[in-house]
């Protein structure tokens, strides 16, 4: 039996994957060469699709990195001369912190327990040159609020707004006129194969890491903001990159949008919902983020105390597997992945089981 | 017709690449955890696999970045506070040396024409760091002897030598006690798709990291020599990395030991020798490198003058696709690899249909 795979990353893939990959070895994709004309029309496939796909303008340039892991650090190196200020509330946004220090950046950040709401009223320092915020704590299922997101570019006009959407693209709808950068990775909410972070930017991005530059620092080598951009421009990139990635990318892209944001959207809210129903509802069970304002709708974690090795077994048992709980929840948590993989077929399976689960 | 693909890399897919996939899809390969045993076991089957096959001692590390030219920049980063020396012979050594500098280092430099060799003799600065050489100079086929690689440590005992081995390894029979850091591609001799850096380090390496990180000097976030080295004690790495990339790696290299290292060398020599008989006796082409003791056996480049389109469109209609020359070298030369995945049957062809040319 495959198990239907709701862990948050790597997940479940998406159903036309096997073909898309079956297609790509038959016309010979993965030995193509990157300085192709052929490799050029499937990178811009991959970008103009997602910029279909989510709603982005014209003046933003979608870059190609390794992962969301490498963005972290690229972005400390490109964009922050000196301070950073992020808002930590799990292990992820945590992560991005500890990046900005190990790279000897002065950054700043405000804590908040897991599962919990971030003030509005936060003061952040005048010197901070880039407000870091994670739109869904993969490790916590917080999600924060577009309006707390979107807040940030009239009260700090000058400074640059990045969003983690690691495990939320393309369910949340930016407005990306009022964020500077935002980054994702494919194995999340794409249902790809892992090995792709996709880096979107604006100008002022662009402008900062060369303004960086012109002042002497270094700002890294081939994965510069100015190196990937000028690439980009001609749909390569510096290095050779994992073309078989794009392509699948370029792909799932377009069964999306054949499919269209707005579908996705709603059945990715009408899966959250009826999750969410049998938890609360349930004995035994419940969502460990308490405010519905914070529920991340693509990643739906649930409390399950002393129940939760007996139900991750149980959930097996048919066919599902769920993520651990993370970090220090390892035992009394539950993770579950709602994303496009993920169907409503399955998300309805999912929640009479919990409803048929009694310890 | 699907064509042979005879450029350096991305290059011709290793025969059994297209079954390993299907497999890979069929047992959920591409959604597993990163964090699982099952992929911990896949991470040591490839890491211990290569040890085998290149003849690899014990107190090395094999570790994974995302491309070699990532390795340029983490070597720099981790392994180099103030200067490296780099034998420059063609573009991509040249690459190697342009990070150092982006990199803010005070990094030396001796270049040659290309298809020339170095001194011997070579002065290397009393307080250089690291010792760059490039096995296989993948833009014109020269390839450095090993003895002139080997001798570096007896020379320079206290430095680090690093080797680029991009598009020569699993071929060069090195001497891994003579060397402390050496890296390659997979899309290239191993017939992979593109996507993954292999970089292999001794303790040495990883020594000198943590000085330069204990002087305060950052050396990177994620993708730190230590960062890297304490994931891959758990065959585990810090990030998600490409882990089909790393699953079809571990599943070549095992079908190159069956095949045995051995075989693998002599069938090179063979091809290599009668493609270099072919261009030697040619009225109308010749190789590149006419040093017999410089020429690559595994990238072979051949000057072909004002009939280097109408050989490249000749070998084409007969189903074989050549490299193009590299930078200056596009409308005069034409670039073969010699790799695994290349047959001695696919060689013979060739061979022949470039006795068959008269212009």
């Amino acid at each position: 039996m495959l198990h239907t795979n709701f862990t948050p990353g790597p997940s479940q893939l998406y159903f036309t994957v096997a073909d898309h990959v079956r297609y790509a070895f038959k016309e010979g994709i993965p030995s193509i060469s990157h300085r192709s004309k052929q490799f050029e029309l499937i990178s811009k496939e991959a970008t103009e699709g997602l910029k279909q796909l989510l709603g982005i303008g014209g003046d933003h340039y979608i870059l190609f990195a390794s992962s969301a892991t490498e963005i972290w650090e690229r972005l400390i190196q490109n964009v922050v001369a000196e301070k950073s200020f992020h808002f930590v509330n799990g292990s992820f946004s945590k992560k991005f912190l500890e990046i900005a220090r190990q790279l000897n950046r002065q950054s700043e950040a405000v804590e908040v327990k897991e599962g919990e709401a971030f003030s509005e009223s936060q003061k952040i320092s005048e010197d901070t040159e880039l407000i870091a915020v994670t739109h869904n704590e993969t490790s916590t299922g917080v999600s924060l609020p577009l309006d707390f997101i979107h807040a940030f570019r009239e009260k700090y006009p000058e400074k640059l707004i990045a969003v983690d959407a690691v495990s939320s693209l393309p369910y949340p709808a930016f407005d990306y006129t009022k964020i500077d950068s935002v980054y994702f990775s494919v194995q999340k909410a794409f249902g790809l194969p892992a090995g792709l972070g996709v880096w979107i930017i604006n100008k002022k991005c662009v402008d900062k890491a060369e303004a960086i530059l012109d002042a002497g620092k270094s700002i890294g080598s081939y994965h510069t903001i100015p190196s990937l951009v000028s690439m980009a421009k001609k749909h390569q990139t510096p290095e050779t990159p994992n073309v078989l990635g794009i392509y699948l990318l370029a792909k799932v892209v377009a069964d999306f949008n054949r499919r269209g944001i707005d579908i996705i959207r709603k059945e990715t809210e009408y899966k959250a919902a009826i999750l969410y129903q049998s938890l609360t509802k349930h004995q035994l069970l419940q969502p460990f983020v308490k405010d519905k304002y914070l529920q991340s709708k693509t990643v739906i974690v649930a409390d399950c105390g002393a129940y939760t090795e007996k139900l991750s077994r149980f959930l097996s048992e048919k066919g599902m597997t769920p993520g651990d709980g993370y970090g220090s929840f390892k035992k009394s948590q539950l993770r579950f992945a709602n994303f496009p993989a993920h169907s409503k077929e399955q998300y309805e399976l999912l929640a009479d089981s919990l409803d048929a689960f009694h310890g």
